[in-house]
């Protein structure tokens, strides 16, 4: 996939390039599982939710706006919708859990939610690994007529997502997360009813106005349907990664994120560690735990990036010094990726003087895990 | 440079990156000519002037504001301005012609021009190839107090610019232009005075509203000084590219520039061509020139493309098959670039039945142009 971004440069418009940009718009729509062209924008996941907010609101309050926020990147879908419309509603939920559904009710449904437009939401909150029901958000958005924005940089292509089938309004995704691309592109699903609704909004900006984007793909379709240059190494970089994903096949990549994490908390929890969320609620690509008193997790951190050159983050905000969180997404969720992590915390404990033999987790896990990794789904 | 794309990613944020991350920045200032540390802001370069015009003028209506357009990126910056503020003033110039400094005065100067707050203008207009006198215009904007944005996206690199010696507002380019990197990063300077107007302009939106830049600048420093996750690939691409360029020397690769402009020009006119834009008013980054009766525009591109292999542009909207462009910048500013080119002019030529001999253009040429491509400078 990086070999891509070495490729020679193609200009980004013409036929050649324009049949490039099709197939990966192709593998998109199959990623997404929609009917409907995705939308490829230059620059980080946080300017794809920009432009999906921003587009829906506009300035003129011409709708009043819920955010549910229970994490970091629930607080900046929050910081985004305010920078448009200071009457924003933020929903604070807690953040070891998914925000509920029925506090969602209560807030739009029947009279209380009179006028609510848009719905925002993260589907996975990278910043504790929570996974929102974003499929019973969008049942509730659809039922009282809020179009729902979903933040799923840090889920589509790990854990299940159907966009026309649960009914999502505006579903945005980044390069470099489950899709294992460098990051720099923001790509967005936009249903026929987001359209609709940003075709009736006055919404300030160009860059990251929707309809600038829509006008673009309308009238220079046949040689440049974007109104600003691509940058066409990602483009190459996303093409040969979504050809993967999709040879995989997405219900076993599921699977296997899912083997992955289970893997994972299994050895976490086998060497005293406590996990964050309840794995019940935990998604599928990102694992949080707690640090404890034996190991506290800025020292955990610390350690395996000095010792074992293994980067993991940190808790950010209120969770700074509290827990310890481990990606497991793409290329992340094998083997390979998740048991020198375990190795290397086990290095850890022992460094702190603790008794643990090399490879205490591993064989926790070798108990129920079997080696094949042929995942055998429905699909 | 496109090899630095294939590199194992770094984390965006740590102290490893941030050494990366701060080499860019001294290169960077070098390359402005500026004290202050620019801003690299994933996206295309028209994202990079809206942060610019959006976060300069509001939707407040705080202050009038001025585009000066003579061509497709003039009027792109008048679309993005009006996205803001619809009062937005636009002085339409000529096509083929710098826009005069003396306009801008009639409009700025004295009490017409009470309460306009920010001038925005392209430097090189990419579109026709006409270099706006952009030093002229930040000296009538300091004289009565505006902020000067300028969009150098097509000359930075390639032609002088003084950011602090001008006394500029601020400036935009794009990374895949002079710089040859590949494109998705937008890059600013901003001056004093620009962020002093910024920081008492209300502005909506987040991610391209350059508050929220310096707040992670001045909060993040440490560790992660912006809002977002930075395309590394493109980082990294962009570390070599501008090494290569302050190696060569900025004063040589101007004169490199011109060198290989005036080369292509006399070229084309000894083939009966006629420029676009008077020679002294073309950007010696790129070259615009009429098709004529004998050789049709838009047939010279196609030509060029099926037999030749050899892309260059077209006119955009009412220059449609009337011109043909050929950039020439970064390190295609070099004889193996351009000489290519001229011979498949002249192969188009014959091919239109024309008595052109090969090598008849390379011939003018080397009648007034010695291989020796080390450029004296005083540098």
């Amino acid at each position: 996939i990086l070999r891509e971004m070495a490729r020679p440069l193609l200009p980004h418009y013409g036929e050649e390039w324009l049949k490039v940009y099709h197939k990966i718009l192709r593998a998109l729509r199959e990623l997404f599982r929609t009917e409907q062209d995705p939308l490829l924008i230059p620059g980080s996941g946080s300017a794809g939710l920009e432009a999906a907010i921003g587009s829906l609101i506009g300035t003129g309050g011409e709708g009043k706006a819920l955010i549910i926020s229970n994490g970091f990147f629930g607080r900046r879908l929050a910081a985004i919708a305010r920078a448009y419309d200071q009457e924003v509603r933020v929903l604070e939920g807690e953040l070891d859990r998914p925000f509920p559904p029925e506090r969602l009710e209560e807030e739009i449904g029947a009279e209380a939610g009179l006028g609510i437009r848009m719905v925002a939401a993260v589907h996975c909150e990278t910043s504790t690994g929570v996974l929102n029901p974003i499929r019973d958000y969008a049942e509730l958005c659809r039922r009282y007529g809020a179009i729902l924005v979903v933040d799923a940089i840090s889920s589509l292509g790990g854990v299940e997502l159907e966009f026309d089938g649960w009914g999502l309004g505006i579903c945005v995704t980044a390069s470099q997360k489950c899709l294992e691309a460098p990051p720099g592109l923001a790509i967005l699903a936009v249903s026929r009813e987001a359209w609709e609704r940003i075709s009736r909004t006055a919404s300030p900006g160009w860059y990251l106005n929707l309809r600038t984007w829509r006008e673009f793909a309308q009238r220079w379709a046949d040689w440049h349907p974007y109104p600003v240059t691509l940058p066409v190494s990602l483009l190459f970089s996303l093409q040969k990664s979504l050809e993967r994903i999709l040879e995989e096949g997405l219900a076993k990549r599921f699977a296997r994120h899912a083997r992955m994490a289970g893997l994972l908390r299994r050895g976490l929890k086998s060497l005293g560690f406590e996990l964050f969320v309840p794995e019940e609620y935990h998604s599928p690509t990102v694992t949080a735990a707690l640090g404890n008193e034996a190991l506290p997790a800025g020292e955990l951190i610390h350690f395996l990036k000095e010792e074992q050159g293994i980067l993991i983050g940190g808790g950010i905000e209120e969770l700074q010094g509290k827990i310890f969180r481990i990606g497991h997404m793409g290329s992340q969720a094998t083997p390979e990726m998740i048991l020198p992590v375990l190795w290397g915390i086990e290095e850890a404990l022992r460094a702190k003087g603790l008794p643990v033999e090399p490879g205490e987790s591993l064989r926790v896990i070798d108990l129920d895990f079997d080696l094949d990794l042929e995942v055998k789904t429905g699909e």
